[in-house]
């Protein structure tokens, strides 16, 4: 499978959407005992796991930024993430889901954390976002045109 | 930290609960174009991800299964897993995570697929099973008693 063309089985983060951010770091930071990356702040935190990250974000703006209402019975409360290695693939892989039957809840564009991201559905509204632009994504590959 | 006490950085499957689990295949199987594991039957369908599994299993069985009622508002339809080398480790892990401030939600026990598990939340609910007895375990500690 040609990279950028397909989705590979992986992904890059899981998010929590939590309701006070504080109470999460005391449970998942003080009682677990787990470490926040540097990257982490006040506005999100984020745990190293095996191979990917999980990322405490609140609730609402979770929601948000999927595009979705908060109270909308079908907002789970949580997304993941698949991050890719240039803005092109992120135009590829939502066109190529959509096709696959995913339902494309927020097209791609410049989002406020400086990378550029859209989301799309399964089809029990379980939330992907489609992600470039983060410390995160993966190395692009060699022959790759970014 | 002495393995079996603490919890690592770490899960072993991300359980979505699904409405008809031949319309996910469809999603992620014959759309996406992944693969389900040798493990995966008309139950339950497992996708080997970057160093953990993704697993769709109908949504009202995850329900049953952690305890819960389906129509809970708190159930957000999926579950987090982290499975340990022996049944020990997993009393030990809930009461671990229970002294950090989750929710005991379902006790282990012994469980239908013959493995043993129960089930913590998180402050805002969200589901972590712990488990031990299917393929997906950790290999033990070599000092570890079993």
């Amino acid at each position: 499978m040609k990279k950028g063309k397909g989705m590979e089985q992986r992904l890059t983060l899981i998010t929590l959407g939590v309701a006070d951010l504080k109470q999460s770091a005391a449970f998942y930071i003080d009682g677990l005992g787990w470490k926040a990356t540097e990257a982490s702040n006040e506005e999100i935190i984020f745990i190293e796991m095996n191979g990917f990250f999980l990322s405490l974000y609140p609730h609402g703006e979770l929601a948000k930024d999927a595009n979705t209402q908060e109270d909308r019975s079908n907002f789970r409360g949580f997304s993941l993430s698949y991050n890719v290695s240039s803005r092109s693939q992120v135009d590829e892989i939502l066109a190529f889901a959509e096709k696959a039957g995913a339902k494309i809840i927020k097209p791609a564009q410049n989002v406020f954390w400086g990378g550029y991201s859209g989301y799309f559905s399964d089809p029990d509204g379980f939330l992907w976002e489609v992600a470039h632009g983060s410390s995160m994504d993966p190395e692009p590959d060699v022959e790759e045109n970014n």
